[in-house]
């Protein structure tokens, strides 16, 4: 039972990144450059974030390393045109792709047991008063972010 | 160990639907008539959208009867603005609360196993094949399509 229902979770994932993968693989660079709405994040600044915050996942599950540092500068730790952009577009599309295979790899990999263990930002001690602060509830609120950001994506024209 | 996996889906959830909660609740008919960007849905639209697609998971999950199919036309079958409003805001408010908090009440009563049952658009035979086509996979997906709008209305000023 236990097995269908990490089943359903990883595929909900799936799912979500298979979807974003298709809207931005298929943009070029121009249409990268495009905002969501006027005044807001641009196509690429959106690739960029949820690149970045999904190779931090690595670290936060307990699951490898991460694969690229060099794009929290620019797209966590500030907003869309502050900095410029770190890695060419070619670059960027190619982390994207690295991050989430990678990923994915690595969930298929975890049994139901391990997807109940602690992520690592959380203490033993506050783990053991709230054992929902594990790796499966960091997969459902990441796939909520990138659906959030993909609902977005879908705007720019 | 499949009860904590249910209650991850179940707050992941409630969670996505605390926030838009949050934003739709405070916004004023004025507010409301805003486009999340230039030509796109109103806020409006979107509130009518998740409240009639989530009405539409009592019957979709066997847990019950359609609160309010009457937003169906307008706001489901129909683009924005092809059609007149068809409840005020203050009742589009209350229909959202109602069937939102209808479904956390079913949500929280039913055991993993029931989670995994199928559900009612899917045929014995199809679901023999692939029983991952269950109950809790609906829920995952109405959550990300609920973030996938919460993206979006948050775009609107």
């Amino acid at each position: 039972m236990e097995e269908l229902l990490v089943k359903s979770a990883v595929g909900s994932w799936k799912q979500v990144i298979g979807r974003i993968d298709q809207g931005f693989l298929e943009a070029n660079d121009e249409k990268l450059q495009k905002q969501v709405a006027p005044g807001k994040n641009r196509l690429l600044y959106l690739l960029g974030h949820l690149t970045a915050v999904h190779d931090r996942m690595f670290p936060l599950l307990g699951i490898g390393e991460r694969l690229h540092p060099e794009l929290d500068e620019a797209y966590i730790s500030n907003p869309d045109r502050t900095l410029p952009d770190p890695v060419s577009v070619a670059d960027l599309k190619k982390a994207w792709s690295e991050v989430n295979s990678g990923l994915i790899a690595a969930f298929e990999k975890l049994t139901p047991a391990e997807w109940l263990l602690k992520h690592t930002a959380v203490s033993e001690e506050d783990f053991a008063k709230d054992p929902s602060r594990n790796r499966i509830s960091i997969l459902l609120s990441r796939t909520n972010h990138a659906s959030f950001h993909a609902g977005q994506a879908v705007l720019a024209k």
